[in-house]
């Protein structure tokens, strides 16, 4: 099946987006299902399910390490096999879509209620590379007049850490910013650390490259870590391992290299659950990995995404 | 006393330089230096200790992290007071700089023989920042039929592990690159770390911001981490704690931050003895704070360079 024009661009520019997170793209990917809804008008109800197949599997294609793709997609292919009729499956799907995006914004604003209680008064407090839950999250505790400064590094070679800090300043935090290795220096001035997540699973949790190391970091400086992840972001074992071969072209590290020097730019990495002080998510606050292992078991895949995990990317 | 106005630019251009390691400035501060004893031609014995004094702190001053630009000032000095005469001047002071210069030669000769044992062939090294030092051990060791690929990354904000790169790649060495943040996912294909110093003393050796968290992830990995610095990179307490006002304009890390966002820039960091695996010397390796400890003990700093380390920046 062709995907039409629109929902091709729509998917690519989600695709190219490396500085947004990745419940802020879910919310972009609801749009591009909804567009394909539109598409799907004079299809016959076997065209219309094969389309939304389509565009499922090529938002996840788009970011394999974000788990919101593959839930977003499942609970719409889910919709699309139960209906009857095509006039269903616009009506099943639309309405699966409202509940996903319902569950993101609720989420979101569950989670900024438990950060707030997390944030020592008058204290730094450091983020990660970029997350609009981390960032929904602070700014809602400043609004709540809760005063603390947020400090946070470039989180190369995106710098989605400079869009992060930018956005914490208009909404009037005072913020410190420094280069990624400087976490040495600049995390023990903090009293607690955030970090977004893309995946959550039995192994640990997916994030961008660097939370490894400020994983190590904060457990090393005795800081808490608090992942902030809604439940959407959690997915079956048969899904997890899709993030290790998600490499990004070199040349966004190092555009000229010379010659015999070749340039890795890995996207993702994998944190172990020993790292983290809990992850905040609209179920509460999840610690040790027998508690989100519980979570993690009901979490189920569409069988027509399952088989992305496991293809080139 | 007014420096001449050459010897004010090589100055100047020493302390501009961020992409090159302790052991190359000393090598430029010691032409300084001869610089200096052409310009006391006319001078009074006395005026050419002045000048030969003001020289010592403007080089200390340029780069106050670098142990060697106050074990080099410190050789220079005395060699001018034990001169009786404008004459013997010349030539005491002269000797003095042959002497550190051979010294700082025989030292990277010497260690690069040490590094060639610890190079385990066929497995890729890590190398963090810009040192001549690991430069020419790594390069020696190739040349010596050693075969190895090399694993550095950026080293922001300055990006000297470019300039690491291109030497290593341009001197025949396999390079593989990325950024800083990266280190949890390449140290583990590393089965040996190496980096530069720029002083060490009994509390830890002082190098480039992001030594610690290397030293960490090493530590953390098991991957044995190596420091490598000449005899000449040793200073007692008095001065040790001159890096810790280094910092550097914040426009290096970002150069055009939004309002509200203060941007930080260290340049140096402390990396305790419990970090790495041993101390690579002209003497030897050396392990442990008490074997270091012994040699540092012998190491007096002139007493007109000693009240630099408490002036400001």
């Amino acid at each position: 099946m062709r995907l039409s024009e629109e929902v091709e661009k729509m998917v690519s520019a989600i695709a190219d987006d490396l500085a947004s997170g990745a419940a802020e793209l879910a919310l972009q990917a609801i749009n591009v299902f909804r567009t394909t809804l539109t598409d799907c008008g004079t299809d016959s109800l076997a065209e219309a399910r094969e389309r939304l197949t389509d565009t499922a599997r090529a938002i996840v294609r788009a970011h394999p390490a974000m788990a919101p793709m593959y839930n977003l997609g499942t609970e719409v292919l889910n919709a699309a096999d139960a209906a009857n009729s095509i006039e269903e499956v616009n009506s099943t799907c639309g309405e699966a879509l409202t509940r996903f995006e319902t569950k993101l914004c609720s989420s979101a604003s569950r989670i900024a209620d438990l950060v707030y209680d997390l944030i020592p008064p008058g204290e730094q407090v450091f983020a990660y590379s970029f997350s609009s839950t981390v960032v929904s999250s602070l700014l809602s505790a400043r609004s709540q007049k809760k005063f603390f400064r947020a400090v946070c590094t470039e989180a190369r070679p995106s710098n989605e850490g400079r869009r992060l800090a930018t956005m914490l300043a208009s909404g009037g935090l005072e913020v410190m910013h420094s280069f990624d290795m400087s976490l040495g220096l600049i995390l023990p001035t903090c009293r607690v650390a955030f970090m977004g997540v893309d995946c959550v699973g039995r192994p640990g949790l997916v994030n961008k490259v660097g939370s490894w190391m400020l994983g190590l970091a904060c457990r090393e400086l005795n800081i808490p870590l608090y992942a902030l992840a809604g439940t959407e972001k959690f997915v079956p074992d048969d899904v997890f391992f899709a993030f290790e071969d998600h490499e990004r072209p070199g040349q966004e590290t190092w555009n000229n290299p010379p010659q015999g020097v070749k340039v890795l730019n890995h996207q993702f990495e994998l944190v172990p659950f020993t790292f983290i002080a809990g992850l905040v998510t609209d179920d509460g606050i999840l610690r040790g990995e027998a508690q989100i292992e519980e979570y993690v078991r009901n979490v189920k895949v569409h069988p027509r995404l399952e088989e992305l995990a496991f293809a080139s990317p």
